[in-house]
């Protein structure tokens, strides 16, 4: 496989541009082919039959794009379908859960972990299963937190109510005297800095999206395809639905600018 | 077409069991074949077209399930696809934005219209279109209100977020001095006694799913098809995904034990 081939990324949705915004920051040279499922989000609340169906579909179709590797850049599609794609693919495949919690193991001091996500990705365990495999004596502590998508597309971020659901929501997990907190969810680092007010600088806040791009690194260096030579690309990007307000959420976290609509494709497995 | 055979009922996911519980209420004789699209979910961030193929595949399911009627719960798909299904099929078919439409053109003395619905609800001015036809001189002022759905599912009703919430989207319109408001999205009617604590008495709300049992009883009387005998039955349930969620929140909404985990079956258009 060349090592100026691109890079296949792909989410439930529009959240995946975190993870985007990661790489192209960690990885400057390699082109990046997104898939959006925007027609078909969220999968947080789909069975894993067909979360796995759908990963399938979108892995086969970045594939034929001729990607050299692929990130699931979604939380419950890692969760649930990275195992099946790194069984049936040949080229390397990561997700974002597994490096998040390696991260905040090596970050915790007294092994008290939170894990906040979407309920689908809290009901899976899989943040605890790779905490548990790290370190056994890690205790985890999980809140689901379903208001949090809709409070980030409402752009209520520096806002009261936003405020009032964070404590809601993380209040219990402080009194258990967690230490550090994983943000299990592609939309959470955009809450990032709310939630380290309330969390307050005792707890180390974890953003998957930005340990997942590290690590991708060195999976494109243990295979010897990282790009390493300048390379001028344009990435491109794939969506089920609505390549417009794809469009414009992708703009407001990679800069206006970055995702040019004629840039954004619709592609539909149906 | 026989006047015991069962009436279809659809929505994106689980929100139409709110009409569903309306519609026992008012045709209590009646069986309802239910179809919610739980893998595909919301409808509301999903374009026209996509919107009219799924509301087509699942008429087609319901038709072959020999349904007399089909009542379009989700307020998306009947801003959307009523016309196109009527168009098509050659049993009669009702949604539920017209009958809340004249519900509340016949409640205001003011002429003043507040619209709360989801985004997508909201943008493809169905309430305005009907109202207008209604009566040309009434002013409609409308309202997305993303955060709604997800607070209802939390079940933080009687909530002071959800207060501040209902508060921070209806403000606005209070302002404008309406007199109704309708409450354009199937989760919204279980929140209306806090959204009435915030409106007054002298804003009726109006729930389009009561309007709409109201009028598809006359739809059935006019063609002739509306069960007048007693008719024991099991009502069915189909979803496109994760049946014990579904059993769960619809047991919620028509009382424990009236969906059995047995009549919930899965039923996929892939």
């Amino acid at each position: 496989m060349a090592s100026n081939a691109p890079i296949g990324v792909f989410d439930s949705g529009i959240g995946g541009t975190t993870v985007v915004k990661e790489l192209i920051a960690s990885l400057p040279n390699e082109k990046i082919i997104y898939y959006g499922d925007t027609a078909r989000v969220p999968y947080g609340n789909k069975s894993k039959e067909t979360i796995i169906t759908y990963s399938r579909q979108i892995a086969k179709f970045l594939l034929e794009k001729e990607v050299k590797a692929i990130v699931i850049a979604c939380n419950t599609a890692s969760a649930v379908a990275l195992e099946t794609l790194r069984h049936e693919l040949t080229v390397p495949v990561i997700g974002v859960v597994k490096p998040g919690a390696k991260a905040a193991a090596e970050a915790t001091k007294n092994n008290k972990i939170g894990v906040i996500a979407t309920r689908a990705t809290v009901n899976s365990g899989i943040y605890e299963e790779f905490l548990h495999k790290t370190d056994p004596k890690i205790h985890v502590y999980k809140q689901a937190c379903p208001l949090f998508v809709p409070l980030v597309e409402e752009g209520w971020i520096d806002d009261d109510v936003t405020r009032s659901i964070i404590h809601r929501y993380l209040d219990g997990l402080l009194k258990k005297n967690i230490d550090a907190l994983i943000l299990g969810c592609t939309h959470y680092p955009l809450l990032a800095e709310e939630i380290g007010k309330v969390t307050g600088d005792k707890v180390k806040l974890v953003n998957p999206a930005f340990e997942c791009a590290r690590e991708f690194r060195y999976v494109l260096e243990e295979n010897d395809i990282l790009c390493e030579e300048e390379n001028p690309h344009e990435n491109e990007f794939y969506v089920s639905d609505d390549p417009a307000s794809f469009a414009g959420f992708a703009n407001s976290i990679l800069g206006e600018g970055s995702v040019k609509k004629d840039n954004v494709f619709i592609k539909n497995f149906d």
